[in-house]
C-alpha cells in the first residue's frame, strides 16, 4: 500500500450504517428512489407474466412509497432552504447582523429535526430484512436465489449487532440521512473552489507569508495542544468512570485537527458587509481557506498513523515521520493536480478563441475544474485540496483569459453553488442533531473541548502573531489578534470531517462535541462580531478595493533589501527574498505565458529563446492595442504605489514610519492616509495604458533604483 | 391502486440490472465510490482490530481499486465533453454547420466506447458474488451474517439467469453505465426547464394554437401510426422468423410514443445562428418542447394499460379509456403543479424586496424550480413534465420581477446546465452503442421502424397544416411543412425513455433501434439542415425580436369578429375566442397580480374588491415611475402593431389581403413589409411610457372600435 493511498482512505473508512440511498444534490433535480424503486422494477419486468401478481402489486406499492418519500424528505431540505433564504432576506432588509444566515438554516434545521424526531410515528418501516448466514468474509456484491429469479444486493456496510433493530426504525428519519461522502463529494468542493476562486489575490499575497503561517503551523500547533489537552481529558474521564469505550491518543490528535479547521464564514460575511480593514480580512479569510486544506490533510495523516506490532496506538518514530511523509505528499500532491489543471485551463483558453462563445468556456471553466477533483481522486490524493489550488490558480491565471460575460457567469454559477451547499450543510447540521441516531453526550468531554479550542487558539494565534510582528513592517496590532482569536469559528468542514466516519464510540463522540461546537460558535460568535468589532476599534467602511497603506508587507517585499531591513530579522529578509522571486518569476514568465498580459516574453526570456517566445506570447501583449485587464492590475497598482511612493513624498514618509506600535493610534493615521490613497488609485485606474508600460519597468524595482 | 400511481410508475418498472453504482451528475463534482468503499468501511470499523488484518487490507485496496475506477471513469466523460467543446469551438471558428455538437460529441463518444469495449480487458473484476438461496420473495434490505458481524446489503435489481456470468463480466464497462433513472431525474429537468425558460413567449403565443394541434394531435397521430405499422413489421418478423421472443400490440405503441418526442436540436441552433423565420421557429420549438412532455406521458399512460383478464394485451375498452383517463390525469396535474410553483415563485419575488439581493433571489429561483421537480413526483405526477411548465411560468411571470442582475445570472445558470446535461446525454449515447451490454440488432426491425418514423411524421404534419391553414390568416406554406417535416429529429427524450426499461427482448429491440435513429437523424438531418433551408427557399437574417407581418394569428385573435372572419372555419374561431379570453384575463388579472406590470387591479376589478386590489397592485404601477419593463411588453408590442393598423395604411392594407396562397410568394412581400415594421418597432421602443398607457386601452380593441 502506498503511503498516499493508506490516508486518503484513511478518514473514508467509516462504517456506514447510515442508509446511503437518498443521494442529495442541492443543486440539481436528482436521483430519486433509486433503491427500492429497482427492487419493484426487478420483478416487474421480463418475468411478470409468470409471477403471482398480487406479490408484484405489493413490490411496486413499496416502490411507490418509498420514491414519494425520497421526493419528500428532499422537499423538506428545500423549504428548509427557501425559508432560510426568505428569513434571510428579511435580516438584510432590516439590517439585523446579530444571526447570520448560516445560523438561521441551522435553527430552522433544528426544528424540523425535532419535528422529525418526535412528530413522525416510528413506522418499522417497508423494508424487510433477512439474516442470512454467510462464510469467511462479507463480498461486495450478493446474487440471491429466490424461487428461481435471482436478485442483484450491494453491501451498504456492516452494522453493529446492537444496532440492527434501528435499520429498521423510522423510515423518515433514515430518509433524511444522507451518506457522509455526500458532504466530502459534492457539497464540500463547490465551497472551498468558490473560496478559492474569490479570494481577494492582491490582499492575500500581501499577507501571504503571515497566512502560510497561520495555516501551517498555526494548525499544527492547535491540532497538538487541542489533541494533548483532550488527552487529558479523556485520561481524566478514565479515572472518574466516565468512559467506558476506548479513545487512544490518535483519536485524541484525530479530534484535535479535525476541530482546528476554522470556518469563520459568519465573520467574514459582516466583515464584508461592514467593509471592514481588508488586511484583517484577508489574513482570516486566507487562514480560514488553507487551514481547511491543513486539516483535511493532518487529519488522513493521523488516521494513517499506525505503528507496527501490536499495541498500535503508542508512539512509533518510523510510523510518525511515515504520517509526516504522507502529510507532505498528499499536501503538495494535490497543490500539483490542482495548480496544473488550472494551468492547463488557463492555456487552453489563452490559445484558443473561445472567449467568443461565453458558453462553452464557461462550460470547459467548469469541466476543467471539477476533472481536477476527480484527477486528484483518481491518483490518491485528495480531491476538496486540490480544488483550493485549482480555484485559486484558475482565479490568478485563467480568470484574465475570459470573455467579460464568462468572467461574471463563473463567477455567479460558483457563488450560487456555493451558497446552496453551504447553507444546506448548516441546515443538515441543525437537523443531525436530533435526526443523528448515534450520538455521545458527554459533558466532561464537551466541556473539556470547548476549553480546548480556546487554549488551542490562543496558543496559535499569540505567539505566531508574535514571531510574525518581528519580520512584519506592518505589525499586526493588538486588537486585530483579539479578533483573530475571536473568529475561530468551527463550521462546514469540521462538520463533513467529523461525521465522515462515526463508526467507533470515540468517533461518535467527538461527532456530536463538534456538532455543538460548531452551533456554539456559529450563534454567539455570528452575533458578537458587530459589537466585538466596534470594541476592538477596528476600522470599518473601508472601500475594498482601496490600496492598504504602503507600509505592508508587499511593499517591504518590492522595496527588498532597503535600509531598514536590519540584520535581525532573519525570517522576514527570506521570506522576502522569496517572495520577490516567485513574484518576478510569475510576472516575467508565467502571466505572460498563460494570460494575455505583462511583458512580452520576447523581452524577458533569454535570446536564444526567441522562437518560442514568440509563439507563446500573445499578439495582445505586441500591440497594446488591448489595454491591461483591471484585473491583472492587482500587483501592477501595487508597483504604481511605488512609483508614486518614489515621487509622493506624503506616502513615503508614512511608509518609513513603519513602526506602529500603539494599535490604537494605527487607525487614525490610516484614517488620514486613505484620502491621499484615493487619489492616487484613481490617477492609476484612469491611466490604464501608463501603468501598463510602468508594469514591466517596475518589474525590478531595485534596478529602477540603482 | 390510483391511476396517476399506476401511470408513473409505469415506464419506470425496468429490471435494472445495469449497476447504478455510479451516479453521474456532469454538473457537480460527485459522490465517488459509494457502493464498494462502504464495504471497506464495514470491515474496518469498530471491529477493526478484532478481525485479521491481512483480510481488512485486502477489502481496502478494493474499494480503494473500486474508487479509482470510479472517478477514471467520469473523467472519461469529462475528458470527452471537454474535447466536445474544444472542437465545437473549432467548427464555429471555420463556421462549420455540417455537424452539430451533439452529432460531434456522439462520434467522440462511439470512439470512447470503441475504446472501451475493445481495447480494455476484460477483467472478471474484483466483485465477488455469491449465491444464497432465499423463500418466497426478494426483500429490499438484507442483512448477512458473516461470521459474527453483521451487513446490511440493498437490492438492485434482478438478473435473468442467463445474464449472471455478465454481472461479473468487464469493470470498465459496467463503470461507465449509469443507473437510466439518472437520465430522468438528472439530465433531463434542466434541459427541459431550460426550454420552458428561454421560450421566445411572443412567437410561442402567437403560435399557440398550431403548436398545441402539433404537439397534442400530432404526437398522438404519430404514436399511433409508428405503432400500428411497426406492429405490422412484428407480424412480418413473426412470419419469417426472426421475433421468437414475444412483442405485443402494447409494445408497438410504447415504441411508437417513445420514438414521437421530436428533438430538433441541430435543427434549432442552426435556425438560431441563421436568425432563421421566427414564426417557423415558434413552430418547430414549440412543438418539441410540448411533445416531449406529451411522449412521456403517453408512454406512461400505454404502460399502464392493464386490461383485466388473463389476456394482457388485447383491447379492452375500460382499461383503454382508463389509460386516456391517466393520461389527462398525470398531463393536467403536472401542468397544474408546475404552474402553480411559479405562480408561488412570482408572488414571492413580488411582494419581497428579494431583488436587491440577487443571490438570494437565484438561489430562490433555483430551489422553487426544483422544488416542483420533487413535489410533482412526491404527488405520484411526471417532474419532468412539470419542470417545463414551471419554467413557462417562471418566465412569464417571474422573470419580469427578478432584478437584472438575477436574470442574466438564472438564465446563464440554467443555459450552462442545459449546454452540459445535452451534450452528456448525446455523448453518452455514442458511448452506449458500444458498451451496452444487452444490444438487440434486428435489420428488419430497424428499416421498418425508419419507414415508419418517415410515415409517422408525415401523417402527422402533412394533414394537421392542412387542417391548421383553414383557420390560419398567416398559413404554414409548403416549404415551413417540408422544414418541418424534415426536422423530425429525435433525441435526449427518445433516448432517455427507451433506456428506462431495457427488461425484455422487445424493449432491447426498441432501445438499439432508437439508439440507431437518433445517431442517423443527428447526423443526416444536422448535416442537411443549412442546404435545406437553402433549398425551401426560407428566409434567413431574420432579427428575432423583430414583429413578424401583422397578418397573422394573434393580429386576427385580437380583431375578433372583424368583416373576414367566415362563417366556415369554426376552429379559428373558437381558438381565437379561447385565445382572447385568456389573453385579456393575464393581461387585465395574472400580470398585475403576479408582476410589477399591467394595468393597477383597482381600475381592471370591480369596485367591491378595492382593498384587495389595492393591496395586491404594487406601487409601481401606480406612481408609473418605472416604465413598462420591456419583457414585458410582448404583448403591448403586438397591441402597439393593432393602434398603427389603424392609422398606417401600407400595414392595414397587408393585413387585410392575408390569403396568400402561393407560399413562394410570401416571402417576397414579407420582405417589403420588414422595413416599415421595423420603423414601427422603433417607434415602439423608444416611446415606452405610451405604450403601457396604450396597453390599457388597447386590451379591448373591439371596445375601442366601437
Amino acid at each position: 500500500m502506498e503511503p498516499g493511498d493508506a490516508a486518503r482512505l484513511g478518514p473514508g473508512r467509516a462504517a456506514r450504517t447510515l442508509p446511503p440511498r437518498l443521494l442529495l444534490l442541492p443543486l440539481l433535480p436528482l436521483l430519486l428512489g433509486r433503491g427500492l424503486r429497482a427492487a419493484a422494477s426487478a420483478s416487474s419486468g421480463a418475468a411478470a407474466e409468470d409471477s403471482s401478481a398480487m406479490e408484484e402489486l405489493a413490490t411496486e406499492k413499496e416502490a411507490e412509497e418509498s420514491h414519494r418519500q425520497d421526493s419528500v424528505s428532499l422537499l423538506t431540505f428545500i423549504l428548509l432552504l427557501t425559508l432560510t433564504i426568505l428569513t434571510i432576506w428579511l435580516f438584510k432588509h432590516r439590517r439585523v447582523r446579530f444571526l447570520h444566515e448560516t445560523g438561521l438554516a441551522m435553527i430552522y434545521g433544528l426544528i424540523v429535526g425535532v419535528i422529525l424526531r418526535y412528530g413522525t410515528p416510528a413506522t418499522s418501516g417497508h423494508d424487510k430484512s433477512l439474516s442470512c448466514t454467510q462464510e469467511d468474509r462479507a463480498f461486495s456484491t450478493l446474487l440471491v436465489n429466490v424461487s428461481g429469479k435471482f436478485f442483484e444486493y450491494t453491501l451498504k456496510g456492516e452494522i453493529s449487532p446492537g444496532k440492527i433493530n434501528s435499520v429498521e426504525q423510522n423510515d423518515m428519519l433514515r430518509k433524511v440521512t444522507f451518506d457522509p461522502e455526500v458532504f466530502f463529494n459534492i457539497l464540500l468542493p463547490p465551497i472551498i473552489f468558490h473560496a478559492g476562486y474569490s479570494l481577494k489575490k492582491r490582499h492575500f499575497f500581501r499577507n501571504l507569508g503571515s497566512i502560510l503561517a497561520y495555516a501551517f503551523l498555526g494548525t499544527a500547533v492547535s491540532c497538538f495542544i487541542i489533541g494533548n489537552l483532550m488527552y487529558g481529558v479523556v485520561k481524566l474521564m478514565k479515572l472518574v468512570g466516565q468512559l467506558s469505550d476506548k479513545f487512544y491518543y490518535t483519536d485524541c490528535l484525530f479530534f484535535g485537527a479535525i476541530i482546528s479547521a476554522t470556518d469563520p464564514v459568519t465573520v467574514l460575511a459582516i466583515f464584508n458587509e461592514l467593509h471592514a480593514d481588508v488586511d484583517l480580512y484577508a489574513l482570516l479569510f486566507g487562514e480560514s481557506v488553507l487551514n481547511d486544506a491543513v486539516a483535511i490533510v493532518l487529519s488522513s495523516s493521523i488516521v494513517a498513523y499506525q505503528p507496527a506490532g501490536l499495541n498500535t496506538h503508542a508512539f512509533d518514530a518510523a510510523a510518525f515521520f511515515k504520517s509526516v511523509g504522507i502529510f507532505l505528499g498528499i499536501f503538495s500532491g494535490s497543490f500539483t493536480m490542482g495548480a496544473v489543471t488550472g494551468v492547463v485551463t488557463a492555456l487552453v483558453t489563452k490559445f484558443t478563441k473561445l472567449h467568443c462563445f461565453p458558453l462553452l468556456e464557461t462550460a470547459l471553466f467548469f469541466l476543467m475544474s471539477w476533472s481536477t477533483f476527480l484527477l486528484a481522486e483518481a491518483c490518491g490524493f485528495t480531491g476538496v485540496v486540490a480544488v483550493l489550488f485549482c480555484g485559486i490558480t484558475q482565479a490568478h491565471y485563467t480568470y484574465n483569459n475570459l470573455s467579460v460575460e464568462s468572467r461574471s457567469r463563473t463567477k455567479q454559477l460558483f457563488e450560487v453553488l456555493h451558497f446552496l451547499a453551504e447553507n444546506f450543510i448548516f441546515s443538515y447540521m441543525g437537523l443531525a442533531l436530533f435526526t443523528f441516531q448515534k450520538h455521545v453526550f458527554s459533558p466532561v468531554f464537551i466541556i473539556g473541548a470547548f476549553v480546548a479550542i480556546f487554549l488551542g487558539r490562543a496558543a496559535h494565534i499569540y505567539p505566531l502573531s508574535f514571531f510574525l510582528n518581528l519580520g512584519r513592517r506592518h505589525k499586526i496590532g493588538w486588537n486585530f489578534q483579539h479578533m483573530m482569536m475571536f473568529s475561530g469559528l468551527r463550521g462546514a468542514m469540521a462538520f463533513a470531517l467529523a461525521i465522515r466516519d462515526t463508526a467507533s464510540y470515540a468517533r461518535q463522540m467527538m461527532f456530536t462535541t463538534t456538532l455543538l461546537i460548531v452551533f456554539f460558535t456559529v450563534w454567539v460568535i455570528g452575533g458578537g462580531t458587530t459589537p466585538m468589532l466596534s470594541w476592538l476599534n477596528i476600522r470599518v467602511g473601508v472601500d475594498p478595493d482601496q490600496d492598504p497603506p504602503p507600509n505592508n508587507d508587499s511593499f517591504q517585499v518590492l522595496q527588498g533589501d532597503g535600509p531598514d531591513s536590519a540584520r535581525g530579522n532573519r525570517t522576514k529578509q527570506e521570506s522576502a527574498w522569496l517572495f520577490r522571486l516567485w513574484y518576478s518569476f510569475d510576472h516575467n514568465y508565467l502571466k505572460p505565458i498563460l494570460t494575455h498580459s505583462g511583458p512580452p516574453l520576447t523581452t524577458t526570456l533569454p535570446a536564444w529563446c526567441g522562437l518560442l517566445a514568440r509563439c507563446l506570447t500573445s499578439p495582445q501583449v505586441y500591440d497594446n492595442q488591448e489595454p491591461l485587464r483591471e484585473e491583472d492590475s492587482d500587483f501592477i497598482l501595487t508597483e504604481g504605489d511605488l512609483t508614486l511612493t518614489y515621487g509622493d513624498s506624503t506616502v513615503t514618509a508614512n511608509g518609513s514610519s513603519g513602526s506602529h506600535t500603539a494599535s490604537t493610534s494605527l487607525e487614525g493615521s490610516r484614517r488620514t492616509k486613505s484620502s491621499s490613497e484615493e487619489v492616487l488609485d484613481r490617477a492609476l485606474g484612469i491611466g490604464d495604458q501608463p501603468v501598463s508600460s510602468r508594469g514591466t519597468r517596475l518589474v525590478f524595482p531595485l534596478e529602477d533604483n540603482a
